[in-house]
């Protein structure tokens, strides 16, 4: 099943818009490419419109957002949306600023956000819950809770009956949920989260897999949370004596570079709860 | 002949002052390093000019560009032209919205641009040709024709001369021209597009040649592409099994790094037409 | 001595804000990430004292500065100063501008700056003296003449005293002093200053040890800068053929990943002077 999604995207390599950060943005357009996406930068008021237009996909991602790229992030999503174009949102930092919050909150409001991609406590800030915040990173107690436990399954999938999006919220246990169905994904490596980004990188690969399968979302966002995971596992397979960090991220991109569907056929590990 | 103008460099060591996009900055800056020139990166109206002053190159390159930046451009390109500085320009994107082309075409109207480089689809964008556009990628039709057939090349050198500029075409195949002169330059990898940022990273090092061999700046041009070239064929050599797009970054930054004049004498594949 | 220090930042997972440069970012969010800390970067106006509160560091490097940043530098700065938390300044590019030169200093003027982290030219230029530059890179004198001499010694000393900071001044050899004691640390490796933002990663991590040993700074402070160092030699040797730069750069963060405290006290190489 997962199989079929990638091999669409190779078909149709998607060219993905990303208004995002400056710390990830790199790693970002290097996992694009190594997808078989075509990624695209870009963030001033007087070209998002026209850009997002020749777009499959736009990714809003606020991890070092401001005024003047904020104003941009609502132009590019009203665009997409009278085109079509799915829109994920990755709400970084949620709940450790005002302006991270009420940003996300606002672009949920009026945008029909596709996606909403993000760690525990940043979803449960997005919808008002109340959360420890480590910055950008998930609180110890949400990393601990995780998503597996079926209060938390039930909050998410309530969140995504609310906003209409499919919630994909990551953690040592994924959950993907459009709040009619809900899947647990166990595919994903202890490493990723000493790697910045991964969380950034898995929002934009979520975006060409939706750009590529509009009309199955859900199992579309499935299919990019598998591969994610599973590309990580097989980063550190590869990893060597002496390797750290910053050479598995390369290891990780390299996974998803050399990616076929029947891998990502074996190794997907997820169960629909 | 080539391996002087590289010489040339490691002497030299040329400062290169770069306004460029926030995607790609750090691999620009290592394989400015890697090539044994000095980058400093710099986009603020109140210190370019100071900035550009103390260098030996400039690069524009519009890939995130916005309306703090385009001016900085502006102000560091006449104070360059006012200090005799070569400048590079990357038209990223030229052809995806009107902000990028109008703003590469009143770039090269109002300073004396030495080189432009970008693909096929940007420098026809640039200089007014309808050609179809895949964001910042070169259009299937543009990257199938290529540079090699003869109406191309035709097209390019009249843009060189319009211009007074040195084209870089990059492609599969490249094309360096003055309108006068033209190289086809057949050294490169097709791995190198799987990487973000290839294209800008030639663009510096394009500033670092003809910083250090202001008087001979196509054949510097020419030396730079072979350079670049060679490096993503070495890169390629030294990939190993499970390796992907994020490690062949790395492998194409270490072969600059590791170049020698002999081994770029040796490994030079390009003809005049 | 030194393993204590990073014991305690194992133990308290310091959460770092930078308010950095867009050039050398990511690595440094993966430095931090391999040291054991939480990086968090923001830089707008509207939510850099909220950010900052939720911080044991603030980590302030000018490398890309723009008015709208400079703003913010001071906003987290104060309010970092109101909550006693630790601030790293680092000068990128001291000398090579007014807008940098003048803005480090009024940082120093108004903030009580716990580490000042650049090469001898930058902080030259960052106290007044007058310093050859080479944009972001020390002068050649002044990486021959670097920080052993008893002249340069002395000449830190007095910048520690006028400033109420510690010095940490980089280069072959490290001076860090507080005006009352000084050290010479010994190690590192000649690869590391090919690398873009090795500075940078510097400044970050001792952002860390600061953070997690807010009353030991100038121990702290040493103790990082031996870490680096020790990383630096363990990239080189771990470094294999055909590989450059950009490798070395990833074998560095992952050494910082790999680092254990006896590690770090079996390769410290330092003295008091």
């Amino acid at each position: 099943m997962i199989g079929q999604y990638w091999k669409k995207l190779q078909n149709v390599q998607p060219v993905v818009h990303n208004i995002t950060n400056y710390v990830t943005v790199n790693d970002v357009a290097n996992i694009l490419l190594a997808l078989g996406a075509s990624p695209i930068m870009s963030d001033d008021r007087t070209e998002v419109e026209e850009i997002v237009s020749l777009c499959q996909a736009l990714v809003i991602n606020i991890g070092t957002l401001n005024k003047r790229t904020i104003e941009s992030m609502f132009l590019a999503g009203h665009k997409a949306t009278q085109l079509g174009i799915p829109i994920v949102l990755d709400p970084v930092g949620a709940g450790a600023s005002s302006l991270r919050t009420e940003t996300s909150k606002r672009l949920c409001e009026e945008l029909p956000i596709s996606v909403i991609r993000g760690n525990v406590s940043e979803i449960k800030a997005l919808f008002g819950e109340k959360s420890d915040t480590r910055g950008v990173d998930a609180s110890a107690q949400d990393q601990a809770f995780g998503v597996r436990a079926s209060s938390v399954v039930k909050m998410l999938r309530h969140f995504a009956q609310t906003s209409g999006a499919v919630i994909v919220a990551s953690g040592e246990t994924d959950l993907v949920t459009d709040a009619t169905t809900s899947y647990l994904v166990y595919n994903g490596s202890a490493r990723m989260p000493k790697v910045t980004g991964t969380g950034c990188q898995l929002s934009a690969l979520l975006g060409a897999y939706l750009g590529a399968n509009p009309s199955s979302q859900l199992e579309a966002a499935l299919a990019g949370v598998v591969h994610m995971g599973l590309a990580g596992e097989i980063a550190e397979e590869c990893l060597l004596k002496d390797e750290g960090n910053s050479t598995y991220r390369n290891r990780l991109i390299d996974a998803i570079d050399n990616m076929t569907d029947k891998r990502l056929e074996a190794g997907a590990r997820y169960e629909q709860v």
